[in-house]
């Protein structure tokens, strides 16, 4: 049977650290829901990961900074990025009411032009 | 630089038929934008997919009926489900305003236990 659940479901009500829960993985991915109520990258810290990132902003706003870049992106709901690896990036602000929530995947470069038969 | 986008930006006007779009695909997934207006699974026919479908419902609302259940699961916002291969499930009831917007991740079994390093 197929496994359901809900992205704005099951958040704390008291929440002291952003929320990183990974929904589905295999060898060429990981998704992950994220909750962020204020949180922020801590100061002077930056992403700088090894993988590339599609994030999208489901709910809330965010402004998110790219270190090549002098000011932050102020991002609303259904706003996504595609983050190269090793682009340093940084979480400036996030909502409080409602929190944002966020949808990641991870995954290893390259990406294929070959369509993967689905249907 | 980041590609950047929303994903309930560029929706036609006219949508004859239900809009399927590739935002990201590899080796390992293809992760898809489906807008449907109004728009069902044919009349009998039924999706039976050899990939894994994790789908997520993000605006509007719709009626998802998986062939070995008696009765639709009706799905709202932030509903998501993981759709193993070859369960066969069909649209039968898709929202017009707001019309219903869906990403989807196909990806190929098995699911990983161990996890990416990505930060």
């Amino acid at each position: 049977m197929p496994k359901t659940d809900n992205l704005y479901s099951a958040i704390p009500a008291d929440l002291p650290d952003e929320l990183f829960e990974t929904l589905e993985q295999t060898d060429g991915f990981r998704l992950e829901r994220i909750v962020s109520r204020g949180h922020v990258t801590p100061e002077s810290a930056w992403y700088d990961q090894p993988l590339t990132e599609w994030v999208v902003l489901l709910q809330g706003e965010a402004s998110l900074r790219f270190e090549q870049e002098s000011e932050p992106r102020r991002l609303a709901p259904g706003d996504w990025l595609r983050i190269p690896p090793h682009c340093r990036h940084r979480v400036e602000w996030t909502s409080t009411q409602p929190e944002a929530v966020w949808l990641a995947l991870h995954y290893p470069e390259p990406v294929r032009t070959e369509t993967l038969e689905s249907e």
